[in-house]
């Protein structure tokens, strides 16, 4: 059994790593930690954890986290990076969920995120857990970088047609549309249900975090530079779910349909969808899986993919999970069995 | 394994049905019917299950649902009592999710649901499927009766205080809100997003179907008659839960939380929460679980209890797949353990 | 010209003020204060007043407000009280949509709101605003306590039947559901979209701040007390309405159509629904009305009694203005006829 | 006074021309003709309206429509052209909301809407009635086209760069999105609640019938040709509101802000918003108004125009009542004052 510790376990990520590792049959949940509720038992903050999990929260403890196997970070951006030295030090693994080892450059990640960084040097070490790009470096990695959610959905629809160099990569355009769980459990009035609800909003349309973490991913796609992206999220009232429309203007006839289906054979989490196909967040709801259409309008030059993830899951505590298994050499799909809730 | 046929898997009852029984490891999915979609794929109607459930459904055939240990009845109302017998004669084991079986009485049956009962006379061999009622009848039963989602709800609620002959059993309240799947899977003009959502009504407040099925359970529960029961469903803007607010008027005195926490010990689809809570729908989304909190506001002589299920779970599909595991002397918990989803 | 001042106008009872009051033919808007927001153009918080209302927000000034007609608190309990004297002393109106005036008894208010009473004294002069039962003590007030959004549909709805002591009143039951709105525009995490969504609950079961001002008002229609009621309120996933559900227990033969059919006669902004009607919540969103069905169950002793609002204006906003045409000898309804919005 | 009948008022398009016309200082409802709901009371099919409504549905009837001065249509596409021509000669106005009369050639109109067009000589004549556009033509218009929903966002949004010549016009992409009231009142499961609710896809991407409609206005302001456009709508779990991001490559410089706010100076239902704003649907719930927000994130060669209505007000009823006035010589605000609804 893997000794598994969570720091930070209040939120949506928080909830959602508890409910996947509850169920993993090979994980033992040691340590779930939290400032603000610890002495609070876990079940009287997620109900819906009542029977399935008897942990309380304690307060972060570097020795009871130094005695798991693995550590994962659920916590606001900026805290992994002051706890983790000493969790590698002490032979522990960490999965951090959160965006501090996200960006390989120090001073970019400085400029998005406002603060300087902890530990520059394990920016180069951290290996962004995206599986479809990167499993062969997550074998035996010591810590990992949970990718955001708006860049799995983005980057695995877009990655095959710049893997194969067909489209103009100078002029890549994602409209993604979130549910507010993306945002966090946070008291924010603008999240609200009187606010957010029967609504619709971009945001960030000047600059999101998660724009030069999408970027750094297209770039190594990319040969020689030259990417350009515009990035636009919107805000939609509905709880779970992110549905990226991507467009990108054609170089070279190519068979789309063949070209998705290709790139992602084999992948148990990544699902095109058959020609024609319009997927719909609901699809995905609890599950660890990204849905992929192509779709090429009027057989013009401008392809259009729609991909879709439960941010929560695919976006956060599920890919986590999927590292997780690759990190210690069990079966990619262990725990991530769980069918999407419809309706 | 158990070869499991469904009868009528297009709405929500099936499409949750088929949820559970493919995650549950006795279950082989054989036979999945339905007239209209008969040569579709299910996940083509269901895009959550793409991946996990590959039938196709087709034409409902005696000899094939013949060859199955159990079949389920999703159906509307008035389908399986026409179908039942046959597959009783050839040994199969029924489990019917629509109503056709749930009332004792024809008389009353016929009254309620507008059409002559083609098999009356099985109405005294059915079970009706509320396991904590009626547990042992169901070892070795041929034919279940799965209770109503309201049912279950409310006779949950009720029972503790009833059977302990601690209320006036001749004025209960039942003011119970559901969401929009408890109406089915059906193409009308109310139950469309822009006419329920952000919207709330009470309906059938003369008179509601689940009306007489309550009254028959809890006059089990009262000697000697004079049950007085009003029942007031409401249309709420979510898609899934039951939320039953219970009323009654205390007779003797006695401890409400003792009362409930002894009825249920043991149950482990029933969780008694603890004094003051009040328990939210989400947070049995998904799950079989019943959540009952008991009041008694300001000590005076008026219980609330609150009861809350998912209707499509411990009110439909997952309360059949629990009197499926009883039927087969199963553990009675196989296949259900799923953490609800929250948020 | 009636010259108005708001103080407090950045919840959501200050922005349908303001979206009434701004379209009032006979209002001319002068003042609205906000510590927090002061400097800040109103229609920068509220997007739809753009174009509509073109005040900022200042710092509350009582020489300012003191110039005013009338002079309506949208603030926090506690507040207006300790403002009041000073401009009923400069001939100001005021109506307070908060609570500080709206119970009768000090100790009873200290009790609930858990804070001294800053002018017990002016809890006498203070007219309970609710036109259908102290029209005629509205006439000429200096002070009207605004009521609450529960007190409103409540009241309205269980009046009829003790006013003509048809029903035990030691017995009654107000299960209420309202939209989020009613908790007001505060940052709190149980009023997330990603938490309040797709959701229900119970919540104030033991006692909830709007009990006694409902006790309060029902008391004044029953001879020699005895009043007994238990209130249970329920937060639903929509962002207006209030739909009260109420139970009583019928003591004498009436025709109970007829009963509040007369009651009711002439007035304006209550509306009584034909036999057999089942209001829904949409039905008055954005409107001053509230409108009411009234139903007796298998023609038992059970008077069920559905009665529906928009906290925000019949239960909140557009009472205020009701009161103020009152106050001011205006046509009623003036400014208060827009139509509600359905879909 | 102006004589209006309704022909098809049973839908989103005709509860919101009820709305809008019952409150119009210059407007006397005379007939709303419903073959499906003729004899009952409009009040009973939409409750917002008891109280300010009494009209009953009528059979359509050419000679009561005859002695209305203007007519419209909110009927399903096909029907409007089967009688337009008789009221024509009868000296009466008419207002389609409907499809028939807005794309100019017949093959196109007919290839769309799968059906052959009834009048096409009347194509040329009528009017398309998007005054922002085209508001000296509708002056003494006999016959107005009254535009789609996406089609106003996303030619309001592109019109000024296109006008001004400063984009590529051959690859304008338009990512829309729209509540579920856009797809009309509808018994289609797809709309449900249960579908809809918490849930979002894209649809339509092969080619939605908005399309040559939005390609027909944006050729308009292109000088010979070449114009391309991509348009994926989506639907969205809300109910009112359209959406739409717009993005263009620019090929001059140019003051973005200075463009939209010259080229609307002078609308009043078309709100270009302060630079960096990011509009939000509901800032336009119910109201008359387009609003606008122009964008280049870092100063790319990208523009992304954000423009945001409600689908059944400058989306429909309301552009509707706004064609009205100006082909009677109203004030073009007439009726159309009233504020949006937040929340």
């Amino acid at each position: 059994m893997i000794k598994v510790g969570i720091v930070g376990g209040t939120g949506y990520t928080g909830v959602e790593l508890l409910r996947l590792l509850a169920a993993h049959p090979q994980v033992e949940l040691r340590v779930i930690t939290s400032r603000s509720e610890a002495g609070g038992a876990v079940s009287a903050l997620f109900p819906n954890l009542r029977g399935f999990v008897n942990l309380a929260f304690s307060e972060p403890d570097p020795a009871s986290l130094s005695r798991c196997d693995v550590v994962f970070f659920a916590t606001p951006n900026g805290t992994a990076m002051t706890m983790v030295r000493e969790l590698l030090d002490a032979g522990v693994r960490v999965i951090d969920l959160a965006a501090d080892f996200r960006l390989k450059d120090a001073a970019t990640w400085e400029q998005w995120y406002g603060m300087p960084h902890a530990c520059p040097d394990l920016l180069a070490e951290a290996v962004y857990g995206l599986p479809e790009m990167h499993r062969a470096q997550l074998h035996g990695a010591r810590l990992v970088a949970n990718p955001g959610c708006y860049p799995t959905a983005v980057t695995l629809g877009l990655l095959p047609l710049l893997e194969a160099d067909v489209v103009d990569a100078g002029h890549l355009i994602a409209d993604a549309k979130s549910g507010v769980s993306g945002a966090g459990r946070k008291a924010e009035v603008g999240l609200l249900l009187g606010e957010a609800g029967d609504n619709m909003k971009a945001y960030g349309v000047a600059g999101h975090r998660h724009l030069p973490e999408i970027r750094q991913n297209l770039a190594q796609a990319v040969d020689g530079g030259g990417l350009g992206l515009t990035f636009v999220p919107h805000l939609t009232p509905m709880i779970r779910g992110i549905h990226a429309t991507l467009y990108a203007t054609l170089r070279k006839e190519v068979d789309l349909q063949d070209l998705f289906a290709k790139r992602y054979e084999g992948e148990l989490f990544v699902d095109v969808l058959p020609a024609g196909s319009q997927p719909e967040t609901r699809s995905v709801r609890g599950g660890n899986m990204c849905r992929i259409a192509v779709h090429r309008p009027g057989q013009g030059d401008t392809v259009v993919v729609l991909s879709i993830i439960d941010n929560l899951v695919k976006g956060a505590a599920g890919q986590a999970v999927q590292n997780m298994n690759i990190l210690f050499g069990l079966e990619e799909t262990m725990g991530l069995h769980s069918i999407p809730l419809l309706p």
